[in-house]
């Protein structure tokens, strides 16, 4: 298959986020395209052989990556966001079955037919908003046959609908009701059962784990990294959400390829990101609905040169917002980021935290993924929200179907 | 035309928010409509010399109503948003052009047909939110002729699109250059020729100003009020949103439809519109978009017990979210609202905003404007946003299409 994408008004970002002046949008492009990957891109290309497709002056950009979601779950929590909002003290909700743990029993009862059901429409709304990459994490099964089956059911996403999937075992999320009072014996589990049978059966691509107070601890998720290293998965980490304990810095030292939250970062921390090329994904989604206070450290983020990627976090109880660009406006909004810093956040750098190095692009070598836009500057796609500007969505340079 | 819409999971909004408890979710019920009217409601109606509709137990609620919005209006600012990120202070972006000037000088070189093409989009992903009525200001005009025009181009929209419109005279918005230090003779304009004219060709339902120390004083509201009165048009006004000049209790004493915005509003002023049975319209968008921390005084309004509105102010400036139902969340998150109140806030209460008598509940006598959902509670319009629930949207009985 060859083809010639015309008419091009291109974003490629192709040049580091710190080097490049603007946008640097290019008029009347052209991009040559051959089974799927870019092999040439520029204004005066020859077509012979070629089937030509015109955008017709509309906006390129690389496909929106989503580097940070848990669109697989059963069950539905906004009765206990209404129990919150009509004065319920949260003790009583947790009392009451509700919180994370009422979503890992709705989601242990279900099918993988039920749990890809669930997920279809939250994939498409993504889609709707230009995204082709989704990352999805497992984490509401916490039993070696739940994590797996949440982790089939990610798999068979990409066969239902157009888009990419990368997939994550987050099986160190939170500690299940049969390990209450024995963290490590799950850490256990997790590194002896989960992650081998994960690795075996080619399930996942990365392993992160929940590092917080509430979550496990810093050596806890240094077992799991070790463990994932050595069935040769990529590491990740959600780090530093609440409080400092030195996750990022230690998820960084061994390797991940990217520290998830991080609002209580400190300077160090940042430093040792840069040192070790872990990419920063910031989540506003949460931070939002969480009302928190206290940001990422955006500035140490800037100075030390760390690539910031911008994810939804799309999960039932502290992220439920299916759309990346009204991340990126809360990414403006409630951080201070730039509209350029968050079009890297969704493109090169959200591709860079998922360790794939095709994407993110639009560049020779690259897969020709791209959304295709009814707008005229990319800062538009971090400003008016809800207009659903997208022309189009083409995977390895095949028109995506949105629905 | 005689239709039975069968099998319906109803919250019909019929009941006093503070009288009712919880939603009072109605399953397996009909509505009855002849020509566009809601007749019979119940469990067992004679579907005789009817046809039958069923919505085969999806939730059915009144049609949302968006009652603040600014969707006519040409220009692009995202490039001043972007340069605020970068650190450019507002008055030099200002001095650049930037600012609600550069609205108005867009929106006077405009067309009516550009206009209303630009504005299509706008109205249409609220309507995929399920809203059936929008409100559509003037203000970007500042000239007889402009605000006309701008009128002209909301009056047109429900030609163009299943929706209903009702439009608002906001010749009051923001001094015109022409009228540098000399408000006073704007407002003279406003009121001498401007009302005079909406009025007589029958393009405005209402008359708003923009009071504020930026906008325009107490006073001169007083004034445009009269003469809106003086014309038979309905009043309401922008209040308190940055400061408090007690604009809200003036325009309430004055019998004003709703007062929006309201942060500053204190308890004797919300006593007011109590004593007149004025609606609060809650505006949070552009609470976050402008990084406000004063919040409206929300337990006051309960204690009074004045209805409150939630909308969308959707405008090129300071509110770009073209979704309703992402209101409901931000108002819920940010103002500490419950759903309930939320889904009065954009229906019985946003009827009552519009002086629309016939609209906002599933009742014998109203209009047969609903939305049908696939969900199954109504506090899930508040949570996840992005996933597009609605089914359908019926105006007057008959289906509308959304596109
Ligand atoms: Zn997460
Ligand atoms: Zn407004």
């Amino acid at each position: 298959m060859k083809k010639m994408f015309t008419d091009c008004r291109l974003v490629s970002m192709d040049t580091d986020v710190s080097q490049s002046d603007g946008y640097q949008v290019r008029d009347n492009q052209m991009i040559a395209v051959e089974n799927g990957r870019i092999v040439a891109i520029g204004e005066n290309l020859s077509t012979d052989g070629y089937d030509k497709v015109s955008v017709e002056n509309r906006l390129v950009t690389p496909g929106l990556i989503d580097a940070h979601t848990h669109i697989i779950f059963a069950g539905d929590r906004s009765g206990e966001f209404e129990q919150r909002l009509q004065g319920v003290p949260y003790e009583q909700i947790a009392k009451n079955g509700g919180g994370i743990l009422s979503t890992v029993k709705a989601t242990r009862e279900a099918s993988i037919e039920e749990l890809v059901s669930l997920a279809l429409p939250r994939a498409k709304a993504l889609m709707r908003d230009g995204v082709t990459t989704i990352e999805v994490k497992s984490g509401y099964g916490l039993t070696v046959e739940h994590e797996l089956k949440m982790l089939k059911a990610a798999k068979t996403l990409d066969q239902e609908i157009d888009v990419n999937i990368s997939t994550t075992l987050l099986g160190a999320h939170t500690l299940p009701p049969e390990f209450k009072d024995n963290s490590d014996g799950y850490i256990s589990l997790v590194c002896k059962e989960m992650i081998p049978a994960a690795a075996e059966l080619k399930l996942a691509d990365a392993v992160d784990v929940f590092c917080e107070g509430i979550g496990f601890s810093p050596a806890q998720m240094a077992k799991v990294f070790d463990a994932a290293r050595a069935h040769g998965l990529e590491v990740k980490g959600h780090t530093e959400q609440l409080s400092d304990l030195g996750g990022s810095a230690l998820a960084a030292e061994m390797g991940a390829l990217s520290v998830d939250h991080i609002e209580y970062l400190n300077e160090e921390g940042v430093k040792t990101l840069a040192e070790n090329g872990t990419i920063a994904t910031l989540l506003p989604g949460a931070f939002y609905f969480l009302r928190e206070t206290q940001k990422p450290p955006i500035e140490w983020l800037r100075q030390h040169k760390v690539p910031m990627a911008i994810a939804t976090d799309f999960n039932p109880g502290t992220s439920p917002f299916a759309s990346l660009t009204l991340m990126m406006n809360m990414a403006c909004t409630l951080f201070g980021l730039t509209p350029k810093e968050n079009l890297y956040g969704v493109t090169r750098h959200a591709a860079q935290a998922l360790g794939l190095r095709a994407k993110g692009q639009i560049a020779s070598g690259f897969d020709a993924d791209f959304a295709v836009w009814d707008l005229t500057s990319p800062a538009q796609l971090s400003y008016q929200i809800g207009l659903s500007p997208l022309h189009a969505r083409y995977l390895k340079g095949v028109e995506a179907n949105d629905d």
